[in-house]
């Protein structure tokens, strides 16, 4: 397929882009050198075209997709990081995206609508012929991220009286066909859905065969206006390939296949990431100014925790004064406390968003984690309390910060298991706030509880 | 399909186990009611009975499988949990397994046979017929996690000469067809894989189209010892539905389909997830014991970076005993550096694997770390040097933490997205090791940078 450029592959043996094919694209695109940036990127697939231009600087973007003209890829949009879709739209004259949406199967064409501003995507939707445009309204219509937005409207559904050679010879005969498809629907004369058959399954049997004889009843349909998040668990559980779209009737309304589910794992999976480490809906190619503000929101949120820490410091000046290898090891404790609290909250809020956390098994995780936190406190109390010995040769101080470890390290398994099942049962994401408020409690616990304990001590 | 339990569901609106329904299965098997217990659950989907099993107590366990006999589901087995699986496996007897394994796909098979030891698995191995045993032994054959292990190895391949018709003709006929395809492959005499054929594009043709006329060549053909990790990537790169796996030759030796991918996707997320948060490995049906075992180890690791802070701040105890006011300020220093070290962390090691970042972006992503992180830091530095003039009334001090957080933020930046892409260069996973170094860099650069800063200041 790409011949003339396998000897200047996009990739390495890594599936990395090559530093040198990006120098060379963005060197041609510089100089002006309009075929020779062609001659490059012309075979690329549609996804690889869509990695490069997501590394390109900005401004070689719109040298390229202008280089590239009507040959531009349609099929690469949907492929592009959100800030990078955006401005390569904005790019494009609205006629020109009009084109590119009819070139794209439905659920891409919606996935590409939906982020643009409500002005611009009517403004592209008049310019589409009546039934695409009121197809994609349709589709638009349903809660962003639903199974609504997901799913694919082309699809085959036969009546259950229809034979199988009936089904093949529409099959021949019809123009309009999906362009991917891997089972046909029976439906109701009030289009529900009856049940599927499996393409296999009809290449298997006779012509005369009724469909209604062959039909598989159990499906798993998927109510439109169902979380993607719902709709990757049911693909997940029941291992499925595709699976029918059921409008609140029970009538069939589109399908969704496992490519689709493939993203959205991966999506969801990126978006639990960034959250949990205070990095929401950020990604690599967002500019400076954005990711400043993106962040600092965060870190204000840590500050406050930090300062509320400080407080419950400032408690024990006199203490500290006292004795200052105090200070030297308070942030021990801390540091543990934190530690143990983000090993519990990861493990819960993860097996949450699998659900292999939920009402019929809190308890004993619940349990299970404070006999862990407890069991943990204790092995580290040991070893604190022995470093503490002999690098300030004090017993007193030894048993000071033993007690500490194991009321913070329970502390931390109690906050790490309860925050998350909490903001769960708030119907709060618990991947975006738990952290901050784990480490709050592990901070002002273990500060309070050691230098609380070294103040009894040494009064 | 579920009538009798319809009023009595496995689970709830939201897709969680219903306590109810634990309770009453967990009743009747330590009851002794066996026919209530198998009234419960003979009907289960196989998702749901491994589901169910998982949160069932052990010996619940045993006593659910004894109960349910040669009705139990075979294909509940590759949807539990690792550590219940082997639980599982080792209540029945190896003939049993035997025969379970006879009832699975062959990848399914290869996924509950790689965890075994080697004696039990040649144990059962020994009990199957031969092809089947050659076609496991085969495959246990390939690296773990690769192509290999993931395919199925039940396909249809025809010569590139036969007509459509005689694909189906041959489809009609033969008994030992895969239970679900979604295309036929092309192969030579040799079995190279020459292209495939989507099942719609064989309903769609005329009988006496040959294959060759309809094949189609472009392919994303996957090496069979290639990681799944990068089988996904190329899934998702491509939105594939299936891929076919050939061996080093270009011989055809498997396929892998989308519903595999969509588990290796979730499997590749909770992996780093969990990594990430200091718990690789764990899941919430481990015990006590299995978990403290696991933490510790980790926990010991971010001891040694506490200690190291201690270290730290201990040449400093001089200073912090003429001004306890640092030892109030110091934990925000640090904590400020450790959560935007986090970030920049989180957001690398999310692009490494992604493949958003790479060799060829990596110097831009890096100048704009560092971009972000002065950033941030004056504009904490700001707020911070305010803090402290107010609460403390010293000008001093208040420029002492200013620059120590601009100092740390910028090192928390530079090590978050240093550390990672270094890992990744020593094809290191950036997801285990990256925090344990950024949060040592941002503690001893905090510490030292705060607390030397003020030496000078007071010196």
């Amino acid at each position: 397929m790409q011949d003339a450029l396998s000897d200047f592959p996009l990739r390495d043996e890594e599936g990395d882009v090559r530093p040198e094919f990006l120098h060379a694209v963005a060197d041609a695109l510089e100089d002006g050198d309009i075929s020779r940036a062609r001659e490059l990127t012309l075979d690329l697939h549609e996804a690889d075209l869509a990695d490069l231009l997501e590394i390109l600087r900005q401004d070689d973007r719109a040298r390229l997709i202008e280089a590239l003209g009507e040959d531009f890829k349609a099929a690469a949009l949907p492929e592009l990081d959100e800030a990078v879709r955006d401005q390569v739209l904005e790019e494009m004259p609205p006629e020109r995206v009009a084109e590119v949406l009819q070139e794209l199967e439905s659920d891409e064409a919606v996935y590409l609508l939906e982020d643009l501003d409500r002005e611009d995507r009517e403004d592209i939707l008049s310019k589409l012929p009546y039934f695409e445009r009121i197809a994609l309204q349709r589709s638009l219509e349903y809660p962003e991220d639903s199974a609504g937005r997901m799913m694919q409207t082309d699809l085959i559904a036969v009546p259950p009286f229809w034979s199988v050679g009936q089904t093949i010879d529409y099959m021949r005969e019809a123009g309009d066909l999906p362009e991917r498809f891997y089972e046909i629907f029976v439906v109701d004369p009030a289009y529900h859905l009856i049940g599927c058959v499996a393409l296999n399954k009809i290449l298997r049997s006779k012509r005369p065969t009724e469909m209604e004889a062959i039909v598989d009843e159990e499906m798993h349909p998927i109510p439109v206006s169902v979380d993607q998040e719902e709709v990757a668990r049911q693909f997940e559980r029941y291992n499925l390939n595709s699976a029918p779209v059921v409008d609140e009737d029970g009538r069939l309304v589109g399908v969704i296949t496992a490519d689709d589910i493939v993203e959205v794992v991966q999506e969801e999976a990126s978006e639990d990431i960034l959250a949990m480490g205070g990095v929401g809906g950020e990604s690599v190619v967002d500019t400076v100014w954005e990711t400043t503000r993106l962040r600092f929101a965060w870190l204000v949120a840590n500050l406050i925790t930090a300062i509320a820490a400080s407080i419950v410091i400032s408690f024990f000046e006199a203490t500290i004064e006292q004795m200052v290898a105090l200070a030297v090891l308070m942030p021990i404790v801390a540091s543990m406390g934190g530690n143990a609290g983000t090993q519990t909250m990861t493990v819960a809020v993860r097996a949450l968003a699998t659900q292999d956390l939920g009402p019929a098994n809190a308890m004993r995780v619940i349990l299970r984690e404070c006999a862990v936190g407890l069991l943990n406190g204790l092995l580290f109390a040991v070893i604190m309390a022995a470093i503490a010995y002999f690098w300030f040769g004090s017993d007193g101080l030894g048993l000071v910060i033993g007690v500490a470890m194991v009321v913070n390290l329970f502390a931390a398994a109690l906050a790490g298991i309860l925050i998350p099942l909490g903001l769960d049962a708030l119907d709060l994401d618990p991947a975006i706030a738990s952290g901050v408020f784990v480490t709050t409690v592990t901070d002002v616990v273990g500060f309070f509880a050691f230098l609380g304990l070294a103040a009894l001590w040494l009064a």
